[in-house]
């Protein structure tokens, strides 16, 4: 590509509405335009890398067996009834009329239409397995979209679907699928984290996250500090060392506790460590009879409920919610402030405690008396009757789940989503097959998302400098920019840089010659910007030695090099950095 | 691939829904399955298809200079409504509401996007020209979605929009989207014409379609028999050889014409020749001053009205419908049968006369009044008020309008569509650059169009016999065929397969080893069905003389071949018929 030809607009200031660097990078190396909330164009910068992403993810899919598919966006409300999602599916949804007045849908992902499809093609086991996979724009109505494309409306996503005929060959090919996305990630090479995941709206019993570790990531992951092991923080398992209350030294007593709102602010009023006190939350809903119930949640000062968790209690209240203060009221006769656990069960009020708090000693807690606190509580003296149960998110330190070392919490960017979805789906929407026997049996079905938009996003969010971004060589727009100097000047530069334009063509390297008449700093600042890892300057001052400057984007080393080896070496470089 | 590992999903008989052979055939091929009206999921053997011809577009646009982009597909309601054409398009335009209430569209074509886009980052005539275009799923609510994905409402359309500081640039790249189409068509193998074209809804002055010839075209194509002319039936003009009548040589007369509906029947009645008639049709609209009217236009008997015409007339009502029979009684004083132009001017209904219908002489013509007509009509004397004008379609053995040889007519399917847009939606969105005097200045547009899921489908409605399709090699699922008989039982013939199957991988050859337990028959058929142009026969049989059966799809011709030979041999028929 010649500079002439080309739209670069870049940017030398961030947009004030990009807080993310990869939002900020993308919008000022002319990658990404914003055409509404959400909705973005990708420019011609933007679009090179984006097909070089899909490309990895296309190629390594097909070697992974899987067989490319092409479904349509606009999906019919029929095939959602049957599986019940059209009602549950919140607004993310996009429900939409066609002419004819027929409810259709904006496609957020496919196992309906897939299902449909497998039910209608498959007839025996035989045909079994069978991994489907499409690269295609998705649309989800995001309630708040953010961060440029890392959180847009509509992106490219490849999504996938196998059937099988049992629960074996589905783990079989969802390992298959695991290496695929190691290999993905690997070939674009990124720094990133297969974890336990919870499998969310999906649905599902198992399920993996990919994470591209970096600051900007939204979720947390845990990590195990001498081990594999990784988890989203929704899911991982917090283990507590202790696992009995060391003994109780102190009798309980009631403190006034004013204007303390906060367990911090007690904590520090009564000069207390904050792992020295509990909180202690009231959350209703209704029990497994349908009735309206309140329950009560108490955790360490310290910790963090973990709402997943307390989801899966069994016998907790689905769906829950958080009691209002004039539930609190009602339950408990005090305000927010100053809930505790003493006395609830008397109440009829269940009490859920986490394991960490249920082993600690003359502890202080709400005395349920607006401005009241207890001191020198102790559980086998003072509050007897609860039960104990994991449901805090872990923290930095907590014993990792495999029992081997310590967790450390980093933050992620899921680009990837792999799930054994089980028999849902297809139970739902009847889709079977005939089995050895010439049974009607219902499939197994498991499914594998990567957002390759988002892929390009976490790739800059890990390769960046204050210069602009730095492509990892796998999806850099070009591979070589030539800077020409005097390009309308001097005929020897043009002659060479021609020649070596034409040379890189030829051998299938992606190649950037800048023939523009800018000055040499703007077309330096923007060959960095852009990230393009190889570059080589050619002007009169080298041609007269017989050297071009070669400069590395991302060591920022420099040297000079005969012009005549320059594609050799540019070559040697290229292999070497692949 | 192997067959063991893929989804045929091929079908012995067609779907009685499918009337055109290529709907037939994607349906057979397990190219294509129908998810909604108009809505269909791409097979592994389709999208393989559908994603060559992509690569093929992409390549030829690159090819032109022309720089990827990609917009939304979803589009926010305002930058339509700048043009007017939110309240302009009719309902092929899905109109939608996102979760916040927002208006928006799914884009049927993408002019108000990119000239935001282009007002947006060019500023200077330097930056020109630029050419944009995109390969994405399109949507468009037909009203009657019909010939599986040849009319379908999601579609993969490649859409390209060039942007220019003056007219003369505008025609350049044009001129070079004009090659670039042709080129695009020649690689893929169609049987293709470029048309002079009306502009239709996108607007602007100049087009040409590119039309595919195929017996099941939607569309009318006039050709010369001995010049390069062609164009779009609807845009042909019309030429009279005659430029006045014959004398006369009849009194008028009005005579009985019971029971005569068409002018067939009035011609038969009265032993007339069809071409010594004329039939009128009364139109209403409103005229230039907004006032409702009526207009009579006037045809020879044998001739089809062109509305299309008619709408462009200088002083024509616009939009213009048929009158209704209550309309014509009330206007005329008689019933849809027997209208004629004699006294119409004195009503003052204006009479337009098509140009063959003005040179006939001693003619019938209706004599309003239910069930009588007029016979030896001669214009000079009896209605001597009228206009001439170019009002029908063009016909078989017309003189060609450009002066050489005679109009043939063929059926034509639109694949590609290339406008001059000019400047209407860069001066409704104030598109502007600055110019050499730095003057701020509206730019110049084309927009230029490629179907690319119907060229896959106009392709077999080229390419097919009675087993199948008969892919052109550039865009079949695969290049060859390994067709191995007992595959599961000869160690040999696996051996044979496996080898040459790894030798076409990697030689870069798309192939597709039919592993499969199934009878030879089933897989001959299902190859052929697919249209793979190469097969070869794997078989202990031939075998046992070292040879291998080598077949090609389009000719039928079939020979035996060396085994050590296959490879190369392979390679040089490929070669031979890409």
């Amino acid at each position: 590509m010649r500079a002439s030809n080309y739209l670069f607009s870049t940017l030398r200031n961030s947009p004030t509405d990009a807080v993310v660097v990869s939002h900020q990078l993308m919008i000022r190396a002319g990658m990404i335009r914003q055409v509404s909330k959400g909705l973005y164009t990708w420019l011609p910068t933007g679009i090179k890398v984006l097909r070089k992403a899909e490309k990895i993810v296309r190629e390594e899919m097909q070697n992974a067996g899987a067989l490319e598919v092409l479904m349509p966006g606009v999906q019919p409300s029929e095939l959602w009834m049957e599986t019940g999602r059209w009602q549950k599916y919140g607004p993310e949804l996009l429900r939409l009329k066609d002419r004819h007045d027929r409810d259709y849908c904006l496609g957020p992902t496919h196992e309906e239409v897939i299902t449909d499809l497998a039910r209608n093609e498959l007839t025996s086991y035989k045909q079994l397995p069978l991994n489907f996979f499409q690269i295609q724009t998705k649309f989800r109505d995001e309630v708040r979209p953010r961060f440029g494309v890392m959180r847009s409306r509509e992106f490219l996503m490849k999504d996938a679907y196998s059937f099988h005929a049992n629960q074996g060959s589905l783990q079989e090919t969802y390992d298959v699928m695991h290496q695929a996305y190691c290999n993905v990630f690997d070939r674009i090479g990124l720094d990133y984290r297969p974890v336990r995941a919870d499998t969310g709206s999906i649905g599902g019993a198992f399920s993996h996250e990919f994470h591209v570790l970096a600051e900007s990531g939204e979720d947390d992951i845990a990590f195990s500090d001498s081990s594999d092991f990784a988890a989203n923080i929704e899911l991982a398992e917090a283990i507590e060392a202790k696992t009995v209350a060391d003994p109780a030294t102190q009798d309980m007593e009631e403190v006034f506790t004013p204007n303390c709102k906060t367990i911090q602010q007690v904590a520090d009023f009564l000069k207390l460590p904050v792992e020295k006190t509990v909180k202690t939350m009231l959350v209703k809903g209704l029990d497994e009879n349908g009735k309206a119930t309140i329950m009560a949640l108490v955790l360490r000062g310290d910790h963090s409920i973990n709402e997943i968790k307390v989801e899966k209690l069994a016998g907790a209240l689905t769906p829950f919610e958080f009691a209002e203060e004039s539930d609190i009221i009602n339950a408990v006769g005090c305000g927010l402030g100053s809930i505790g656990p003493i006395g609830l069960k008397e109440k009829g009020i269940q009490v859920i405690v986490d394991r960490s708090a249920a082993v600690i000693s003359d502890f202080c807690a709400g005395a349920n008396k607006d401005d009241y606190h207890y001191i020198g509580i102790n559980w086998s003296k003072d509050c007897p009757n609860f039960e104990v149960a994991d449901i805090r998110n872990v923290v930095e330190g907590d014993p990792s789940p495999d029992g081997q070392g310590h967790i450390v919490i980093k933050r992620g960017i899921e680009v990837g989503h792999i799930f054994q979805l089980g028999q849902q789906y297809a139970e739902s929407m009847n889709a079977s097959v005939l089995d050895e026997n010439g049974k009607s049996q219902i499939m197994w079905m498991g499914c594998y998302g990567i957002g390759v938009t988002r892929v390009v996003a976490a790739a800059i969010e890990q390769n960046y400098d204050d210069k602009g971004i730095v492509w990892p060589e796998s999806i850099a727009p070009y591979d070589v920019a030539i800077v020409a100097m005097n390009y309308d000047k001097s005929e020897e530069v043009r002659a060479v840089c021609d020649a070596l334009y034409a040379d890189l063509n030829k051998a299938g390297v992606d190649v950037l010659l800048d023939d523009r008449k800018e000055r040499p700093g703007v077309k330096f600042a923007d060959c960095e910007l852009l990230g393009i890892p190889h570059r080589i300057v050619v002007g009169d001052k080298g041609l007269a030695n017989g050297t071009l400057e070669y400069k590395h984007r991302r060591s920022g080393e420099s040297e000079d090099i005969p012009s005549a080896d320059v594609l050799q070496t540019l070559q040697s470089k290229m292999n070497k950095n692949a």
